[in-house]
């Protein structure tokens, strides 16, 4: 955005933050001159946080989640049941599942989903990976988002692990809790007709 | 936040973005992925845009607002009038009056206004900046906010100013164009009666 005078510096840390997801010209403003007051020590460590952050964090070598090390914290954890592993799209989905406290097994992150239209195949995700660490592994749940990307893979790759002998599950469809059933969707609906359970 | 598993550096990064205002633990969590996503040299250039922005930016030596070099763009404009002075609080109200392209003057960044709330007195200020550079200008337009502060602040500016013969003006209070009447406020509405003209 041009700010009407002539401050390249500010204008560049402006177009930064303009950059990012759900940033517009107003916000990304806002904390270009936050950072300007910032005291200089502070602005360092900031700079210093988005360096370290992209040369530092790369994946795992065993659940392909993010890490510092070469095993993340997750896989290195002997407490965690390494025959029951979680499949997910993305590692904010591991934050998501082990904000519950409620799974102990580990997990394999895909980094994306096969969708034809945005040319993802197969081959761009991990699934090369999760193959080559089934040893030992009894069971593995698809938490791939409730998509039609999320539900290809989860299919794809049950067909790749079932007659291997391993146990392939799903998350279970329903209404979120806490929701109201007027506002839920028919699919939605329709799932947690079908998957009801005695009580 | 926490994320659930350990990795210290994408933590420091979300906590970084976290503090800026206006963003909150979601925001800040995919902007320290999208960061993690980009490229080296992308992210080499982002974190550059914060220590550059930092170190090269000062206050005008004439005007008090950002620059990279001592005197700012407007103050350096030839065809800029001198002898007209706008006082800002804020380089964000430089920036909001030079998009009217229609003030061919020059400004004074306050960098604040008086709050005795908030222990700004008038030293915290440029005002000292503004007496200095009184030679050859013959009117100040005071564009402090239409807020309590700005108001003490422009009053007691013009009291300094008017015994040494220059012209003090305020900007002009009423409805804002395209606005609707019926949500202006009574005070508004109140100024904006008192500052009616014929047509």
């Amino acid at each position: 955005m041009s700010l009407g005078y002539d401050v390249a510096a500010l204008e560049e840390l402006i177009n930064q933050f303009e950059r990012m997801p759900g940033i517009g010209k107003k916000s990304a403003q806002r904390m270009a001159f936050y950072v300007l007051d910032m005291d200089k020590e502070d602005a360092k460590k900031f700079a210093n946080a988005i360096s370290n952050a992209h040369e530092s964090i790369h994946q795992c070598q065993i659940c392909c989640n993010l890490t510092e090390d070469e095993v993340c914290s997750i896989c290195k954890n002997e407490a965690r049941d390494k025959s029951l592993v979680c499949v997910v799209e993305d590692p904010r989905d591991v934050i998501a599942i082990e904000r519950t406290h409620e799974f102990s097994g580990t997990y394999h992150v895909l980094h994306g989903a096969i969708s034809p239209m945005s040319g993802v195949g197969p081959d761009q995700l991990t699934i090369k990976q999760l193959l080559a660490r089934l040893d030992g592994v009894s069971e593995v749940i698809m938490a791939t988002n409730p998509t039609v990307e999320g539900e290809a893979t989860a299919m794809y790759i049950s067909r790749l692990l079932k007659p291997l002998g391993i146990r392939v599950t799903r998350l279970a469809y329903g209404v979120p809790v806490g929701a109201d059933l007027e506002y839920a969707d028919e699919v939605t609906l329709t799932r947690a007709m079908e998957g009801r359970r005695e009580i």
